[in-house]
């Protein structure tokens, strides 16, 4: 079985590609709040009172990017997991990168898509699909790895 | 203090029972998308369009599956951190495992009687509680073992 | 390069840190569940039938808590990832470590002017930009460390 060191290549590409996602799923926060105070709508009355808006929960353009947040809440994560597990099961290098890379690309453009210029379907379909794709089969290969220890 | 290696079985053990989670996390968003194109609701105009359904935010299948797929959210990313972390505190080997294994088998339950096939309380309620109250356990002797760094 | 050993005191200040905010992360489920059941309002049928309460979707005090739930999955898993792979850049042992201290107290206190006594803004605008702008700073630091590597 091979070790993990901070000196090998796909660690080191999994550690850039996983920051860049996470800080563009903190950002998501930093887009709504935003559009919020541009629009001047709010989720609790003490923000509305700072900012002399009014609470509302159905802005059209809020709610777009709230679903785009929990949308990468839901996908960015898993991958932080299943990419850190997948290096442990000894892929080829430059597979594992290529495989890194297309997600990082593929979320990005999915939020672009979504959350910042909405684009008609199947679109966001593909952009989310494709890395969707990507963890489920590196959870096949893991599991196929680790069978044994069930 | 012990050695993490990937030779060692509760590591091996940590890693096949958090990726079948994860990939179980992953497919809720399938499972939702499924019911979505069956029943024709959607929650954006441009989805809609493409499968000339409408769009709605009350469906109650729809919804179920949802609040299925945010509970999993809420407890299988903390499970990830505290069972990677409660190994190093060093559990006896078969205890340990004992612990991933109802945590899992739990956690497969509570999606079944919530989403798939709701059943009445408290089904769901035993089945969530007791993930949960594994998850206190482990933080509680992860923090017992590492008081010392606050 | 260093080399990450649970001998660090980083790592130890780390993994104490990360355990007391995941236990926070998932108390916010029991308390959302104590006050369903104080106020009698639930999500599913089958909730309400046990406990011979209703189904009610807007009630304003269980909406703040899962707002303030909803927050702390948006942000606290963030900081498990960015925490573990600040460390691997070698930050000085004093300057990480009171880093980790800030984010979870300020963590702590959002929790407590959001869910548990809300209280006028901008306190709570505080207690979430403080750790927000801690983890943007690991990222950019990662983000220079591993340049190369994407």
């Amino acid at each position: 079985m091979i070790e993990i060191t901070l000196q090998n290549p796909i660690v080191q590409s999994y550690i850039i590609h996983v920051t860049i996602l996470t800080a563009k799923l903190l950002l998501m926060a930093t887009l709504t709040t935003t559009i919020r105070m541009t629009k001047g709508v709010f989720q609790n009355p003490e923000d509305a009172k700072l900012f002399r808006g009014e609470v509302k929960y159905d802005d059209t353009t809020v709610e777009r990017v709230r679903r785009a947040h929990l949308n990468d809440l839901e996908n960015i994560p898993a991958f932080w997991l299943l990419g850190a597990l997948y290096i442990t099961t000894g892929p080829w290098d430059t597979w594992a990168i290529l495989l890194f890379r297309i997600f990082t690309v593929s979320r990005l453009v999915h939020t672009f898509v979504y959350a910042i210029c909405p684009m008609p379907q199947p679109i966001r379909a593909i952009a989310y699909a494709i890395p969707f794709i990507i963890m489920l089969y590196m959870a096949v290969q893991i599991a196929l790895f680790y069978i044994t220890a069930i």
